[in-house]
């Protein structure tokens, strides 16, 4: 497993190597070794006959041939809303040419460009490259809020490239855009190098603690994969990464500080405190990051340990904290199910411990939005199963807008009860029973491979992955239930219930209200913002305004604690039921 | 001379080696090597058979025994004004004991120091060292214009010290700080050390053209004593040197530009344009200062090439730029005799290459006022002559003060014409004649050892010496004379005469009124000043404050160029008349 990740194979490895969620099995070729105690456990006897073994129990002692699955692309999550915003970057770049100095005009040279351009203030790298310049020939000036930051020879004004990136506990999206034009040029998605050490934040963070140098290991991770992304952009698009001035990244509060090598450890425990949730403003230096050295980096604010500046990004895309009339909703499902609601008067904010059921882990069969993951799922009358693949490719997993349908159609067809217990067979017709088996002595409904005639490997949704759904989905229905009451609203009052990221993008909102995640009352307010957090990032690249209006939003935003709300406990485990 | 210079002895090569100036003399023990051509040249018969020869010529082959003149200390240099100012320096040292963090409070730790102290921002080193502390317990907290900037463990409120610098062509000076207190700790003054590539600006930064690696060569000699020299006073005053953390330097134009390692070339060159000229903030780091990491460096503003930070310091120490009234005017003789003229209205400032002859340079026996320098001259009715040297030590040369006492004495008594040829013998009465003697084919004074019996050694004032002291003194009365023009003024609209600078300080004003170097209208408005530009860097360093009063200056100080005003020439020449 460990050698898959560093080379940067599609592997996922949920449980961050502790054999458990049989995400990074792999096919052996050549001679097939005996199953492992954890091969045996995870994988089913069909899947240990045709070669395969978790690769995160297995030590290489001799060459070993391993047969992947097909590679996923990670597709979608970079798309979202068009950003439109007017061009005010945080940079300048100008080219001038200075008249030859004569006697009557002792203005010294840094006088004669800030003259020329308006400028204040010269950083004293730049001083020293303005000394060493030839000032007889045109040169173009780099500054930023008046002060010179860099001098570069000739004419160079059009090298003006920024980057918006959106960490996110799986998936890190990088965008290239031309700061002279706004133009998004490219987009690069990577898994987040870090889940090697485990799919949620929490194993990351604990790895960080149990290991001397799990803190830096984690930075680096992430710094390494930032910077393999700039230079394959850079590169297919034939730009210098000296060209790249300004970056602004936003990601959840415990990503933001593994990025920046800070402890997390009091955000992940009791009370869990941020050591910093303020806009951050770096050199690239102080973040090895490999952009222009004397760019910038910009960290959005974030709003606390579990509303972080992803959330922060998605409201700026949204406008959420000027919005008039109607107080608004966003939902961000992630790890987390991040929930925020208010308009310009005021928000408040809570975040739920959903769990990575939509992200795949913890499911049986689950998996990214990547090809062959099953994305839709209805059963027809009659009892024909119907479904999507991504991409159209032999089906894999199931993915979350996938899990969310299946789990739709289990309720509306009566397969499982309020409890979300599959019934039994003796209460099941005879059309119900043909999509039923068994996983580890527990019943299992058959998603994929019902039929005798269907190639296709078997996929199934075990009563255990059913739990696990309803503990996301009761997590989020109670969050959105007390912060109503929080606001004193009712959901009549509500405007727009805006769905953020990858997954909320491609979830079928009446799926979602099928299965009580969302109130009914608000199904058909639902409108998707796919990944809302980039685009945030991407409007706050283009136009520093963003600045102010990041700020106002860590103003406005109420954080609200749910682990000490008495009620909290009680609404969360009603909120269970189908 | 290199490994005398290297090794810090005191050693004054004012022709920066180039065997012209005699003043890298030393005594050879042992076997004497006969004379060189320059020795032979520049020092006297008497010297040579003593067993002097010049350092600088002379390649050491084999073990040599070098017998010094006594050490000289530098004194009197540092003393000025008293320093007198509101406390308000740039950063605050503040000591801090968070409040234990409870679950409804997510405030991050970040804001909850800003919310004790009332700052805004935070450096990433900061944030770091935040990160690292124990903030169970109490710690300090150093700022800077709201930004915190470090993080120290424990109560170090009282370690807080700055340094006020003032790098003379010459001389160094550096005070330390206390700014808790205000309280001026301990000085310490070094020969320049770029003076071993000449006495002058002009020849160091004809050095660092001509040599490859003569600029990072001019500029790690001067930070390399500054180091030593904060190390020294840390030492001695039992200080840790990350406790300093402000430096305020001046200097003039030059000096700074080869501070910074910033090429000086286009000041030395027509059309005498700096790089930079304004206000310079710098990390110690950008100059390998040895003082606190996070600390700040700031280099006063100059008005032109020739008007540096030091003249500006020395405005800023007698409010020159506040004063109302008459308007008033600050000479401050070094290298340069630099002339401002003005009050709070407007300043006109003009520098006249009056040369180094008052600091001991192109004087046969010229030198700095350092122990047994003839400081003060008289010669009485009847011919008794009167000499005071620093220290009372035993005669080695002259000082400045010293030089301009003797030529008014020639001037008053009739020994030189008006031209500044000494009168024919015939023309000498007998007293007279007793005084004169020869050196190098020419009349020469004999300053000291006129009598047999006398044993001191034989001090003489050359004809050479007189048309040095006249080129000088002819600048500064021109530049006097052109600004006072330039302004509309005549000698009565002048309020007082400020005389600043080491040789400012002990000049007689009578002496230079009698020789019209000063006019004899200003002589009984001149205030000696002292070392003001250490004054003002001192203020600078105490008081933020007087940031803006140095940006006043440089806005309301309009620079004359004397080498364009056609009448310049004129005046000079006819200035240079006893």
């Amino acid at each position: 497993m460990n050698l898959l990740v560093e080379n940067g194979f599609d592997i996922n490895p949920f449980c961050g190597g502790r054999g458990v969620c049989g995400k990074c099995r792999v096919k052996i070729g050549g001679k097939l070794p005996g199953p492992s105690r954890s091969d045996s456990k995870i994988l089913s006897p069909k899947e240990l006959e045709d070669g395969y073994r978790l690769s995160c129990q297995r030590a290489i002692e001799e060459d070993l041939e391993v047969i992947l699955d097909e590679d996923g692309e990670i597709t979608g999550l970079a798309s979202g809303l068009k950003t439109d915003t007017k061009l005010f970057p945080r940079f300048k770049k100008e080219c001038i040419h200075l008249e030859k100095p004569v006697l009557n005009d002792p203005r010294d040279f840094v006088r004669r460009v800030h003259d020329e351009l308006g400028t204040k203030n010269i950083s004293f790298q730049a001083l020293r490259e303005l000394d060493l310049v030839n000032k007889k020939k045109p040169f173009t000036v780099i500054s930023k809020a008046g002060e010179i930051v860099g001098i570069e020879v000739g004419d160079t004004k059009e090298g003006f490239f920024g980057l918006a990136v959106d960490i996110g506990t799986t998936v890190v999206v990088i965008y290239l855009l031309n700061l002279k034009t706004g133009e998004e040029i490219d987009v690069k998605t990577i898994y987040n190098p870090q889940r090697r050490f485990g799919a949620d934040v929490i194993s990351r963070v604990n790895h960080s603690i149990q290991n001397k140098d799990g803190k830096n290991e984690l930075q680096k991770l992430l710094l390494d994969g930032l910077n393999s992304s700039i230079t394959d952009l850079c590169s297919k698009n034939g730009i210098d990464k000296d060209y790249i001035f300004s970056v602004v990244i936003v990601g959840n509060t415990i990503m933001l500080h593994t990025l920046t090598g800070i402890n997390a450890d009091s955000v992940a425990r009791i009370p869990y405190i941020p050591v910093f949730s303020d806009f951050l403003k770096l050199k690239p230096a102080e973040l090895d990051l490999e952009i222009n050295p004397q760019g910038e980096v910009q960290l959005l604010p974030s709003i606390s340990g579990y509303i972080g500046a992803d959330l922060v990004a998605d409201m700026l895309a949204v406008d959420f904290h000027s919005l008039k009339g109607a107080p608004n909703m966003l939902i961000d499902i992630g790890t987390n199910g991040e929930i925020v609601l208010g308009n310009k008067k005021g928000i408040v904010a809570c975040s739920t411990a959903a769990g990575p059921a939509f992200e795949g882990a913890n499911i049986a069969f689950g998996m990214a939005g990547t090809g062959g993951a099953v994305s839709e799922f209805s059963i027809e009358d009659g009892g024909n199963a119907q479904y999507k693949t991504i991409e159209n490719k032999p089906p894999r997993g199931i993915c979350g807008s996938g899990l969310l349908d299946i789990v739709a159609e289990l309720c509306r067809l009566n397969f499982i009860k309020p409890t979300g217990a599959f019934y039994p067979p003796e209460e099941m017709s005879d059309w119900q029973k043909s999509f039923m088996t068994e996983k580890n002595g527990a019943p299992a409904f058959r998603v994929v491979g019902r039929e005798e005639s269907d190639n296709d490997r078997e996929i199934v949704l075990a009563q255990k992955d059913i739990r696990e759904v309803q503990l996301a989905k009761g997590a989020i229905a109670a969050g959105i239930n007390i912060l109503l009451e929080e606001a004193g609203l009712n959901f009549a009052d509500i405007g727009t219930v805006f769905l953020a990221g990858g997954f909320g993008n491609y979830l079928n909102p009446k799926s979602a209200a099928a299965i009580k995640m969302i109130p009914s009352e608000l199904e058909e307010k639902v409108l998707r913002i796919g990944n809302a957090a980039g685009e945030g990032a991407k409007l706050s690249l283009l136009n520093q305004e963003f600045e102010k209006q990041a700020n106002k939003i860590k103003e406005i935003t109420r954080y609200v604690e749910l682990s000490v709300k008495p009620e909290f406990q009680e609404r969360f485990v009603s909120a269970m039921e189908f």
